[in-house]
């Protein structure tokens, strides 16, 4: 298609088309990611998370600004799950919008769950292979909230920073569970707050206790807003980075990965168009009668598993909207 | 199969056994589901939501405590995304297990994410549907966080219950707007705590604002760990439920899920197969080409939707496992 072209030699504007037909979940979706898919897996990939309000989008921009200081482009990426019915631009977005708009060496793109059913992590990973294809070095993915979708998206970065504020009570404490555990780089943010040098202990002994890992996450400290620990952070970054490209069971990894994102794509069309009742034909009787209850949900994947050439019309019914068929197909 | 028919004659160990085979995802779940679900579909389903430490597991104790005044069997699932990693028992659950261990009545079973994939949603569901079989009225399932995830799983509830404190920050600010959307009924908890009055005012002003809904949520107030305000929120559930019956469109609401609930099926079963890669012949060499990285997965997805037979060994492969094929699918 003429629009990936142009993203690929740097159009802008069809970079944010392209996104926007992976938020829309485009029936050509698969054929696009499959054309550009040899033009990405380049770029250097940052989850940044952590509870709301610990300051990570600040983080974030400033993060930024130390990159574009070594020349390198930055695609941002902001996922806010907790809002799956907002859609629309997340306040910290347009804050760094204002500080970053004129410099044509960042992307950002924010990305709500409007009609993403579920493929969250799916559409973040489509849209981090696009900014990577469109050659931005580094992206950083920042997600807001603490679930599931959260821990799903972190998958795909090489590194993830995890961010906590010198805060007490119950939430953060239900929260830190399931983010130390994914935790390459700790950062106790709002360091002059009350509080700080006691979450900067404790995470120091919760990574003592755990130190069974290759890589040691270090605890560092910020205070964002004002710049502070910022260079420590990207030093930490180049660190881990480095680190990544020296190790040998980086391909294990590779391979988990690929196997995943092949189902995932896989079933994602599948769920999408059963959904959507997008199938002709072959399922369409099947569809009808799974709606009307005539018969049970499981019933109907029992028969759809143990005879999968009923799918064949899921796919296909809708020529006019294809392109062509990517040539790497006929093997 | 036995361990079925056992369950629903009201063996209690049968029952847990079965929620083991849910979340080990057993290949012979989808047969399992198929033979009890027309044994499910008559529990009201009440699922109660809210920040962490709003103080939902005290809530939900008492509430079945009320229902079981009743004489309505009570399920309780308590799930915790936000930690991923530890698959344990949840602290809630010791508690209530102490009050409500000798009570027959009463089934409680908490769900970690350890292996599910992303599948949570799937899993409580089936979860749901097998406490449903085994004839428990009332099933109350309690998440923890405030996620995609979280909101998925909210979907199978008749009536949703969004449980808030008086507390201010951030955290709170950030996690409303998700939650307020999804609930049918609030209570503001721990109603004895400063600031109550105001979050009080703020949800209902938040109500007033969007009452464009055929039924407008209203808003409660309790101190859950003495039982003020259960009796008001059991009371209230009553309505809503019997509003529920009332409503006609309830019927395009089941349509629509038992065609989510085919498609997560489906899907469910192929994406875990893929990962695992369990799939022999017909789709080996794809597979192990994805993993190589020698075909991408894109490719290798669009691959298989244009030629869906592929799939024909991806589930027929372990017959050893399989119970009798329900005489439902010989149409």
């Amino acid at each position: 298609m003429e629009l990936i072209d142009r993203m690929l030699r740097g159009d802008v504007r069809a970079l944010a088309r392209l996104i926007t037909l992976i938020e829309s979940r485009h029936p050509a979706l698969p054929e696009i990611m499959e054309q550009i898919y040899g033009h990405s897996g380049k770029a250097y990939v940052v989850g940044i998370t952590g509870p709301p309000g610990a300051g990570k989008s600040t983080l974030v921009d400033r993060l930024t600004s130390e990159f574009r200081k070594n020349g390198e482009r930055v695609g941002i990426v902001a996922i806010d799950p907790s809002s799956p019915f907002s859609g629309g631009a997340l306040l910290g977005d347009r804050i760094r919008m204002a500080q970053h708009a004129a410099d044509p060496g960042v992307f950002i793109r924010s990305l709500g769950t409007r009609g993403s059913q579920g493929g969250l992590s799916l559409a973040t990973r489509e849209v981090v292979r696009l900014i990577d294809a469109a050659n931005y070095q580094v992206i950083l993915v920042e997600t807001v909230g603490v679930g599931q979708t959260e821990l799903d998206i972190m998958e795909l970065a090489d590194t993830v920073v995890v961010v906590f504020v010198p805060e007490s009570g119950d939430t953060i404490q239900t929260m830190k569970a399931g983010l130390t555990e994914i935790a390459d780089i700790f950062v106790v943010n709002k360091f002059d707050r009350a509080g700080a040098a006691n979450m900067l202990r404790e995470l120091l002994q919760m990574v003592e206790l755990s130190a069974t890992r290759e890589w040691t996450p270090p605890v560092l400290s910020a205070v964002a807003f004002r710049g502070d620990g910022i260079s420590e952070l990207a030093a930490k970054l180049a660190e881990h980075r480095a680190w990544l490209a020296a190790r040998e069971n980086g391909r294990d990894r590779q391979a988990h990965a690929n196997l995943a994102e092949f189902a995932d794509v896989l079933t994602g069309v599948i769920g999408q168009r059963l959904r959507s009742e997008a199938a002709k034909n072959s399922l369409a009787d099947l569809l009808h009668r799974v709606k009307d209850g005539a018969v049970n949900p499981y019933c109907a994947a029992l028969t759809v598993l143990h005879e999968p050439s009923m799918l064949k019309d899921l796919y296909t019914d809708e020529p006019g909207e294809m392109p062509d068929r990517p040539s790497r197909r006929k093997k």
